[in-house]
């Protein structure tokens, strides 16, 4: 790995951090030992955390409507879990744990291969899960492009036996509710059928062992013209100017399902090899259909995805005018539990690219001017000082009655600051609502009720005062 | 580490996991290569993350109400991050990644390093913050005991310069809270100063060289009588008689705070040494009054945490007739973050035992009797076989039309199963209704709407089935 790019992503790593220097915090004045985060890895701040747990929840929603439960498998796997399953370029990628004694370990590279070992250590036969977690992979991180060595995935995966193609077409189905209520713009659900590929290679007459190297070319062609591709093809790859003539007729073709699939029928593109497959796509395209999920659907016979272990359906979500790479990808993976277990379990899924949803809301947010509350407190108690009333005591009794009531109430930790100090630190946390008190509304068992945010100050009897907040709350809600 | 304990731990994990496989599941028949988790960890099952997504959420709310905001942190960190935080006992059970190229790395061993580590590296002077995290100890496992390798813990700390105990209050306050809203049971919150440790070790004229030695079988006073821990003392740890007679005076008192710190002012015990820290203890109990949350507060001299880095206060809480151990502890650790950075940052914290608080829930859940559904599906949509219309089409209409209302329903991924087959489906999900439809109702525009719960069948306008299906769900919801 060439250092130079690393080190200029420790730098966008250390701007980043300074980038993010608000309010209450200050610059380390000389740089101590081991006060980074490490290379490829980030931490969330309060606010990113308030924009992944919002992602979170309208993903999370969409997998709950179709009936999906959540499981959650340990960051570790035994080494021999993990080996053999995604490559060799994978393969590299893959974080080891040192050898303390015991177990041999490694951290886990993506949530499908603990799901294939998870069904066969418990003995499923069927599953509809999901899972959020974080995986990890050694390689060349660039926070630009959202690309770090730990990063979520958030999966969703149908496992069992099942009729052909509904639990595919329910997959891209949930893939569309998603990525229209996350809102982040146009998108396009490219999909294609690894028996597909297979047909083109077979067609073109190239030799089935290079068919990872073929793929790998083909799948570039959504970022280099066909030209380019053809050249390393016949140049690097052994393919004959023949084959990769037939092959052109073919892995450029995209478009509207039900017109592709009329094309391909029309030009007898698939009548032998591939056959089967192409009727595969139809009916799939036709569940969808049925269930309002084609609008953003294009069958796209470039899509070539890296792992080795697709066996049908491939598909893979990108944003229209980005330069984002993926937001989703999965497909079928029929023979991996296989390796687990004598109980081979279809399984087909998708994981969604999380760490880039992020950016782009983070990016929304930004541009937005909506102010996104760290602090989501409603309101401060603040005290007026006396020299009668032990007012501490009279204060920690409010906020006992807000907490056992529910209402979030932010505590200052001055107890003699005067009011004014008071309350400018509860516009500093942009706290909307503050309760005053001071000697004579002690007395009369009432509350001076400030609202920032409407600028008006009203008198409130104590015993009303829980009432009164919770009609208040809730209307200043963070964007999102 | 012996090998035997951890051969039944294993046999542990996979009798759990056999007792765990319920409908939809069956035996691997054979056992195969790595099928299965890491030793010292657990995969969650899906009625296991309902009840943690449970937990999680009363505790964040809590801890929200007091308006805490929630960060995160990579899970490894550069080991010399780590290194030295814990002591000689900690720092033997810290993970060490692989030596791969690049910066040498450790997994996190709790999550108050990384917090102060986090301080440095974004320069803050102050933060609320909770963090939810998984954290690793190459400890010897007892899956009975709730003792993992890889376990969620679950912080809450207040950094900042503020006025003496009230973030200490705060902080006893919102442990009182959680323990109270989980309802495991009566707990006690056990409570002391760690310069009161000091004074005790200094009046008994013990040299501060052995201070952890001593404190070490100091702390044992829960589980082991005085006479055993005195004779550990003297025999085995260099304290004379006349030492150990002065300390067995101080460590056994414990009891409510004013009475125990009225008492210790009557017998002038901490007059010199220990003054000032028995001052704050009066400040801590007096605001903890105000704020009603000292009713299950016990003032305990005996306690006496491990981890070197606690300054001041110091808590640890207990179930009542439990043999679980902790369910929280924690403490001040004022000179933590100047470990990392020149701005030295007063901190004060807890860790909830949240991986005994599933065990509990579980037990509690399963006692209970009461149905927690996996599925949270509310209906299926089910047909009648058809000749003349495709039924599939028209089912996945329906579909269509409850996802995009929000409504959960799950797919049978059958396309012709007979109506009965489809039914029992639903009923092995626990789902409580099902939308049924035939050529009939297609034709007319409605539904049959079945009620397993209330064993009824009523019809249904198709345009008003979703109004209807919304008034009939989240009667039945999950327990806790």
């Amino acid at each position: 790995m060439d250092q130079k790019p690393e080190q200029q992503v420790e730098e966008q790593v250390q701007n980043k951090a300074q980038q993010k220097q608000q309010q209450g915090k200050q610059q380390p004045k000389e740089k101590q030992l081991a006060v980074k985060n490490p290379k490829g890895t980030r931490d969330f701040l309060p606010q990113q955390m308030v924009i992944r747990r919002q992602a979170f929840k309208i993903i999370t929603d969409v997998f709950e409507q179709h009936g999906a439960v959540e499981i959650d498998t340990p960051v570790f796997e035994l080494k021999e879990t993990l080996i053999g399953k995604y490559g060799e370029e994978g393969g590299k990628l893959i974080y080891d744990l040192q050898d303390q004694g015991g177990e041999i370990l490694s951290l886990r590279y993506d949530l499908t291969v603990p799901f294939a070992r998870y069904l066969a250590t418990h003995g499923y036969k069927k599953l509809k899960r999901y899972h959020i977690g974080k995986v990890y992979r050694r390689d060349n991180p660039s926070i630009q492009q959202g690309r770090f060595r730990e990063f979520f995935q958030c999966d969703f995966d149908i496992a069992g036996e099942n009729d052909p193609m509904v639990a595919d077409a329910e997959l891209i189905k949930i893939i569309d509710q998603i990525f229209t209520k996350l809102d982040l713009g146009p998108f396009q659900i490219k999909i294609s059928n690894r028996k597909l590929l297979d047909a083109m290679i077979q067609i073109a007459g190239i030799p089935k062992t290079q068919f990872k190297t073929v793929c790998s070319s083909i799948d570039k062609l959504d970022k280099q013209p066909w030209k380019e591709i053809r050249q390393e093809l016949t140049e690097k790859k052994g393919v004959t100017e023949e084959q990769a003539d037939i092959l052109s007729k073919m892995v450029q073709l995209r478009g509207e399902p039900f017109q592709l699939i009329q094309q391909l029928k029309e030009q007898k593109i698939f009548e032998q090899q591939g056959k089967e497959a192409l009727d595969e796509m139809e009916l799939l395209f036709n569940l969808l259909k049925y269930m309002n999920g084609l609008k953003n659907v294009i069958f796209d016979l470039s899509l070539a995805r890296g792992l080795d272990y697709y066996t049908g359906l491939i598909q893979e979500t990108v944003l229209l005018g980005g330069q984002l790479g993926s937001i989703s990808g999965g497909g079928r993976y029929d023979e991996l539990v296989g390796m687990f277990s004598k109980n081979s379990i279809p399984c087909v899924g998708a994981s969604i690219g999380i760490e880039r949803i992020f950016a782009i809301l983070e990016e929304k947010y930004k541009k937005s001017g909506v102010v996104l509350r760290e602090n989501q407190s409603d309101c401060v108690v603040a005290t007026i000082p006396s020299k009668n009333i032990d007012m501490n005591a009279e204060k920690f009794k409010i906020y006992d009655l807000l907490w056992s009531n529910g209402i979030k109430a932010d505590v200052c930790y001055k107890l003699n600051w005067n009011l004014g100090k008071q309350l400018t630190y509860a516009n500093d946390q942009q706290i909307p609502f503050a309760i005053v008190i001071g000697e004579d509304e002690v007395k009369q068992e009432v509350v001076k009720f400030k609202d920032f945010v409407e600028k008006k100050e009203e008198t409130v009897n104590l015993k009303d005062l829980v009432q009164f907040i919770k009609q208040r709350v809730g209307k200043e809600q963070y964007m999102l």
